[in-house]
């Protein structure tokens, strides 16, 4: 945690220097980090200490300060950008590779980013516009338009000379070769080149045989090729096939933890694209539907006890006991569906295979509910003297358990079948299915051998 | 999703092969194979299916069939391989980098991997060995210990000698340079190596400021360097500074789901090492203690029950209504735990700014409290004609889903600061808690003003 611990002290640093205002020396320090660890001491500042030491850097070392706010992430990021007015975000975000451009001026408050766009240069704006175009999370808003490519007429020692005039070019490995219209042939690597002699037509070592993204393509797919390929990037073509962009393998990774974030939050019923510091406003708005959704099959729930108030009336006991067949029914869905969901997730789980997961969650549900059944029967027994209702409590919670593990497989998949997220089968759902099955077995059970119950109390 | 489509080709292909036995076929089919698409292939297939056409490939081409396994996951890896004898596994093992090798080993029931290990060439088994005693999850662990490496008195020139004379080297960019006895001193870039005539002393290119990790750096450490840095591999040293291997993105990818993946279990109570697959046995034994803390638990919950049953006696429909109340506590602090749990993992979230988080969920909670106890509050005044249950109703989930709130961010945070894993205030424990209050303020409160309710039924 060296890394950490040096963050730390500058962190510290920074918020000393911010008290008293020794600008020069603050500026000094920001300027000697790298981007990512200047993004994690803004993170770590307080608002006021983060604007001011963002405003400081941004005057001084525009390039730097926008490289730091790329990586914030899109959301903080352009939060932070927000604060200074259009005029310095036209110039700064000219500062950044225009897919980091556009995906922060994508975030910003809408009519600052049309003032934004109006203010940068014609040129880079167009780029930007053109990003924005493609639809959110595919291959083509998340690309680098800039990308190196080059021509399969020409040698390897052709190529090296044009490689050595593109200084700047990001993060260079595999080389590109395009026709004379730009549409993908084949890719070259650095290694490659350094084997053969400078006479070698590129065509001659070239791989023709490459995987490439289309811009339209999910970036979860994209992620996925790069991550099974082993790739270090992947070039972007169009639908004629003509080289448009690349993505690297950073912004994989960046994608890579948005989907798993995704994921994790849908299945605790969160929206996707919250994150801690989103405005407690924003986040009520977004999780009131998912609770309020939850309200509703909840009043189902209570439905489902409301049908046996008689029974309840007769033996008070029970209202102690229903809340733990409910409660461990809903747990065990929990385990199974999120065991279920990442499986579909990581691509382990396919057609073929449902039923051996199906019959392996049915079985787990069974165990976990024998065992766990046996001793909630022990132990209400011994607590309230009556075998009859450790057996009720006993049974109900095998029966609930078994349809929390079917439950837990099927509605994923099903889902998944109708193309809906099965992440979004969330924990919230599921729990509600295990309340009604649970008090459902629990009071059904006990309606039925009721005269076998003794009234404890 | 052409990927998908071509790999469902293949795999219906294998499956008629395998069903009318053309061997020849099917191997040559497996051989035209990407590793990653027979891995994808082979996970789609049925148990049986998928021995067969594993044995197959292995004595034919078993450096195509290691790779595949390796692709695989550990878990699924070794269990496909555990399937063949000990001196195959012995020979297979060695055709594949040592740092697969030793994760698919370590993965095999402990008799096999010991006869494996003694079956193997002296050279190759120690290597792997060694990467053994490392601790799990560690850098020492997953590095590829064939690391490429120059001697900083090198010219550019020699450089590229010995890099055209090391063709099987694993994906060389970085070019690590190293003092007489490793240590480890700089690193230069391939492209770099373009970029100035050959007589150019290594020394006076490189750049001696690099990011390396430590053997025993935590591998989510590790991860979290190659993301924020944006880095292609990290090299690994000992505690002299000496190189001892190399990890690339690739592996860092795959650190990235897992450790995803981790988290994601934990907080449903599940081992952060199941998988789909994961014998219906072993996950019984690895879900049962969770549950059974959780009945514990839940025993608590009932035993507060239990405090009111006079309350319930009087009152049946208290029972109908309680189960919303910790239900809709439950789900609001899953919420709040998971976002807060995923932002300690992120980096986003740290001590400076925890109060603002506590702020932030006390809010959301409070309101959602408000908005969806008031809808409760009017639901059961209209169906149950008493404005004080409402009342009554609607205050608990008010004080509930604060509770939450408060719940959710505290334990995270306070576990944090016991150095234990966040992701281990999961879901089970959070809801017991909110199962707890629930009844408690509801119950409470009914018990108070149990003058005022009216006996419905």
């Amino acid at each position: 945690m060296a890394a950490q611990r040096r963050i730390d002290l500058v962190l510290d640093s920074v918020k000393r220097l911010l008290r008293i205002g020794a600008t020069a020396n603050l500026l000094n320090l920001l300027q000697k980090q790298h981007p990512a660890d200047l993004a994690q001491v803004f993170t770590d500042l307080a608002d006021k200490e983060r604007e001011a030491a963002f405003s400081l850097l941004a005057d001084r070392n525009g390039r730097l300060a926008m490289e730091a706010i790329s990586e914030l992430g899109h959301e903080a990021g352009s939060a932070l950008l927000a604060t200074r007015p259009a005029e310095e975000i036209a110039k700064l975000a000219q500062e950044i590779p225009s897919d980091d451009a556009a995906a922060l001026i994508d975030n910003l408050p809408e009519d600052l980013s049309n003032a934004v766009l109006d203010l940068m240069r014609p040129k880079e704006s167009r780029v930007v516009e053109h990003l924005l175009e493609y639809a959110e999370q595919t291959a083509g808003r998340i690309m680098n338009p800039n990308v190196f490519a080059l021509n399969e007429d020409m040698t390897v020692g052709e190529a090296i000379i044009e490689l050595q005039s593109n200084r700047d070019v990001e993060m260079v490995f595999y080389l590109y070769v395009v026709d004379e219209r730009r549409h993908l042939v084949g890719v070259v690597s650095l290694r490659r080149l350094l084997l053969v002699s400078p006479e070698t037509p590129l065509k001659r070592i070239m791989t023709a045989d490459l995987i490439s993204a289309r811009v339209d393509m999910d970036q979860e797919e994209v992620a996925r090729q790069v991550a099974a390929y082993n790739l270090l990037a992947i070039p972007v073509v169009d639908e004629e096939n003509k080289l448009v962009g690349i993505i690297t393998v950073d912004d994989v990774i960046d994608v890579i933890k948005d989907e798993a974030t995704e994921d994790i939050y849908r299945l605790a019923g969160v929206s996707g694209d919250e994150r801690v510091f989103t405005p407690a406003q924003e986040s009520l708005r977004k999780r009131l539907p998912w609770l309020g959704v939850n309200l509703a099959t909840a009043f189902l729930a209570a439905a489902v006890v409301g049908i046996f108030t008689g029974t309840i009336d007769a033996l008070p006991v029970l209202a102690v006991f229903m809340p733990i067949v409910a409660g461990m029914g809903g747990n065990a869905a929990t385990q199974t569906l999120t065991v279920i969901v990442r499986g579909i997730a990581l691509g382990e789980l396919s057609w073929s295979n449902s039923r051996k997961a199906l019959m392996k969650e049915a079985t787990v549900g069974i165990g976990n509910g024998v065992v766990l059944g046996l001793v909630a029967a022990v132990v209400a027994w011994l607590t309230q003297g009556d075998a009859v209702l450790g057996l009720v409590l006993g049974a109900a919670m095998v029966i609930n358990m078994f349809v929390a593990a079917t439950a837990g497989v099927l509605i994923p998949l099903g889902l998944r079948a109708a193309s809906i997220d099965p992440a979004l089968a969330s924990s919230v759902f599921i729990t509600t299915m295990t309340d009604v099955f649970g008090f459902l077995s629990f009071l059904g059970l006990a309606t039925l051998f009721v005269q076998h119950l003794t009234r404890a109390h």
